[in-house]
């Protein structure tokens, strides 16, 4: 079950979609999905998705980690991805991937539907750099 | 429990890597792990892993699929990577979500221990474009 | 030459890298080099850079364009990278890149050295977009 | 001028993307463009694109230049790029930078028109690593 918090993040991670234009800068597609994240410490940082060609782009929890590291902060309690039409989105691989590496934490939260949140473990289990050296040869 | 087959791969992965000179080209590094994936078709190809400056590189695993694509195949059957001590590394986040891109099959088989394997879906669970739209607000 | 405002702006991409804590979060170095740009409105965005694993992450102009989308902006004026010490950082060829799909303008202007800047097209000539299919075969 | 080398260089690259077919695995869409490079030792490596939802794709050079350090290759001498319509296409800024992490050397040839070949510096000048560290504050 979600909190009154939890659907307020999503309505932060929508508005933020919500307020830029879905367009193309140059070859650059933006805003198809919004994400909010909020901290251990409590604060809340944002970001858009940005696809180019080349596959130089990235996606919106991307740019929200990278918004909360530069404000010197790596602890994220919950995220969330919404696209315009306010569903939600789960994270791709990439970004579950990125959410472990910056926290090293298995137990951020992460809403996948719009009545339910998991822990990031959930999501990834299996994590590479924890499991491969435990291995019996 | 592994095939005999299973374990022919892990060894094909382990000679890729070990067949590659770990060292320093230029600003990349390479060859910390190599990758060894089997086609539904039975073909098998390899990568090894390209570290760069920039975060511009890739996985081996990355490596193993351009390989497989190039030569008109994208059906992968099953997929292991080993490191240069011959440890089982599971796929980074990536890599899992390319995996799924590729094949859009969850049932891909992972090797993620030499005495285990897993499907895709274990280690991918909630792909983001099989989830969001089937969400209720 | 660099005007007033130019250096003001190399300030303020120091500044930036100043400001965040050089150190690993997890598996993420961050906060090598600082970016700070201005658009032809006259905002200025920053960023830091963040290096993972797996090259899953990016630059610090990658952070600063995307904070600069999230605003709704894309026509950068002018761009600089500081690292720690306060040397100016020309930026690599995706940052080249992904300067261009966002403005498609040549034109934009890069401090590569505390006494000179130079423009877009003098740091990526031959844009493959524009060129090759304008070849005569 | 192109040698004769370098025009059966071009035919390579196109045969390779021509070889594939060009369309979606999943979600990723590979083949629009072809790449061969040419090693000084003389041995050619060719790749074919494939780009990814959530920008985890890559370009053609990229796959090429990973499967010559799988043979344990890093020099390269000569590259090229090509369409499935036999149109030299030019490296993106990555692939440029990519070029000169593996390599670390500015003559790399690169034919960026059915007619003609520069060399890397020409594609890349003030590369970050040679530059910064040599400006005078």
């Amino acid at each position: 079950m979600l909190s009154k918090t939890d659907k307020e993040l999503i309505k932060k991670a929508y508005d933020t979609v919500k307020h830029v234009s879905e367009r193309e800068f140059g070859n650059v597609v933006v805003a198809h999905v919004g994400v909010a994240l909020r901290t251990k410490k409590g604060n809340i940082y944002t970001g858009v998705n940005m696809e180019c060609k080349c596959d130089i782009g990235s996606c919106a929890e991307h740019h929200a980690i990278a918004l909360m590291i530069k404000n010197n902060e790596h602890d994220i309690d919950i995220i969330v991805a919404v696209d315009r039409n306010g569903n939600i989105v789960p994270p791709c691989g990439r970004c579950r991937e990125l959410i472990y590496q910056v926290t090293h934490n298995h137990d951020v939260n992460i809403i996948v539907l719009h009545s339910k949140k998991v822990t990031l473990k959930q999501l990834l289990p299996k994590i590479w750099e924890e499991t491969y050296y435990k291995d019996v040869k």
